[in-house]
């Protein structure tokens, strides 16, 4: 629907040449893409990277893990909290994190981005080094995108990835006596939103999990070769994701308070934030109770038959979903 | 940045059941994951569907085409000119032919939707009934996705393809003396968006072609076949998207107006339309003078040395590039 008698640009990016602009509206969208392409280097699993109509990624495994989540200014990041390259690691961490707890491998995210004129090319350059540093853990790389106007900054990131021969640990395969395990910190992305909210900056560990979530990917493949059940990605919260594992797996997940006290909680993270804080993005996963556990991997409840998610036993008074619409 | 002791949704889409609400706010964001979910089928390439942390598809050919693109309210469609189905038509459709355009064939789409709590669920459901339809043309199912809250109704699609053992056409492939053609109609979109801003409802043909364009999908695989030597999908015009063609292959390529008169001009349809308008999702591609094309591609001119794409032989006083930001 663009207007009669112009060209719409096109919706690839291509790599591009020296930034003179301040904002977006002097860049430009063919500036905007050209900048883009020309920040952001091509990985291994790249065959055809920013620059055509769509990229070619290696799937060898011949099959291909693929995800795509919104990070929309005012709902999961503010730019007076997060520098632009926070915005970029956090952007990127949701969509890897999924493609991990499927446990595999990342090998690439395409990026839509919508902004609006006055976005400082700073902010932009900030952003595409976020994205290219997260994906960069992994040997994952940003292949392509799209670029639009919006009044706020907003991301739709697709994450794609290869299983290297492993079967997909889905959400629905947990079994009566599997323990449960978690990787990764759990309350602390919360604690930091509390922290910030509260305008207080410190203590940094906390922040910084809000911020700048830094999941731990190479534990999904390494929970598939282990024989995992099931896995998710803690993005809404622990509750609340085995509560997605319990209702696909057709089973009960108890979680143990203890060892969730003992490794999570301290001055400034509740057990309350351990439970229910979201986006921390650390992974949580049900192993048959022969598996040997990596020291990484923190025991922290079983499997049951029955329903739903239970702490110590007892149902929890949880706290309802968020909801974007009510 | 969810608030803190509430747990934000997860963010695939889950198989659903009966829908009593009458827009999304009463819905729900896990009513709509579920309503969303049970509307959509899945196809032969989906291993893992909507349900997951993400979706697995199938990927025989060891590579993976991906490409991602926004479709927003007020930008791509309006709601007053639009059906639902027409925009999932739509935004399909954009994703979809890039893949095409590659030489591949689409096999899944991940839409990532944030939309205004008052949108009715009829209108979701005839969003999601365009989609499937028109991934149903290729074979193609909407395999996944996110949902969020937006002022405006906002798509951010994802096509992925597989290239079936061909190599991918790319943009940069053109040789002086390669013969230029296009399958489907050119200018055809830019006239029905002229008609619809003039306040007509006909030719319904070219109404049709701006509110749900119908690429020819498989012309894209078969284009590979033949040897296509550098092919695009028109998008944002056809001297803007040959003039990506001529910058990437390092080549001049010269239009004829004659067969482009002859072929796409009619009573509501401009030369400049022709050469012009955008959205038509129709593929042009260059092939080797010796390749003997079936009757649906039509020749259009030829590659030669130089730069910059010419009309006739003279370079065209083309309108600007349509800017988002400016």
């Amino acid at each position: 629907m663009m207007p009669h008698g112009t060209v719409e640009v096109q919706t690839g990016w291509l790599t591009g040449g020296v930034i003179t602009a301040a904002n977006l509206g002097e860049l430009g969208e063919f500036g905007l893409i050209g900048a883009l392409g020309s920040w952001l280097p091509a990985g291994p699993a790249v065959l055809i990277g920013i620059g055509d109509d769509a990229a070619v990624l290696a799937a060898p495994d011949g099959r291909v893990v693929a995800t795509t989540d919104f990070v929309i200014e005012g709902r999961h990041f503010r730019r007076d909290w997060s520098s632009p390259s926070d915005v970029g690691h956090k952007a990127a961490a949701r969509s890897l994190a999924d493609v991990a707890a499927m446990g595999a491998v990342p090998t690439g995210l395409l990026v839509a981005l919508a902004a609006p004129p006055d976005l400082p090319v700073s902010w932009l350059r900030g952003l595409t080094e976020g994205l290219a540093a997260e994906c960069a853990r992994v040997g994952a790389s940003v292949v392509g995108g799209d670029t639009s106007r919006a009044p706020v900054v907003l991301l739709a990131v697709t994450g794609l990835g290869d299983l290297a021969g492993l079967a997909p640990v889905l959400r629905s395969g947990a079994r009566p006596g599997d323990v449960v395990a978690v990787t990764g910190p759990l309350g602390h992305a919360a604690a930091g939103l509390a922290l910030l909210s509260a305008g207080l900056s410190g203590p940094a560990e906390l922040i910084a999990a809000q911020l700048r979530p830094s999941p731990p990917y190479d534990a999904g493949p390494e929970a598939a070769r282990l024989g995992a059940t099931a896995m998710i990605d803690v993005s809404d919260g622990l509750l609340a994701d085995l509560g997605h594992i319990a209702d696909a797996s057709k089973v009960q997940v108890d979680v143990h308070s203890d060892p969730l006290i003992r490794t999570y909680c301290g001055d400034a993270v509740s057990l309350t934030d351990v439970l229910t804080g979201g986006e921390d993005h650390s992974l949580v996963a049900a192993f048959p109770p022969s598996v040997t556990l990596p020291p990484r991997w923190t025991p922290i409840g079983e499997v049951r038959p029955g329903q739903g998610v239970t702490v110590d036993g007892d149902p929890h008074p949880g706290a309802p979903g968020w909801d974007h619409f009510r």
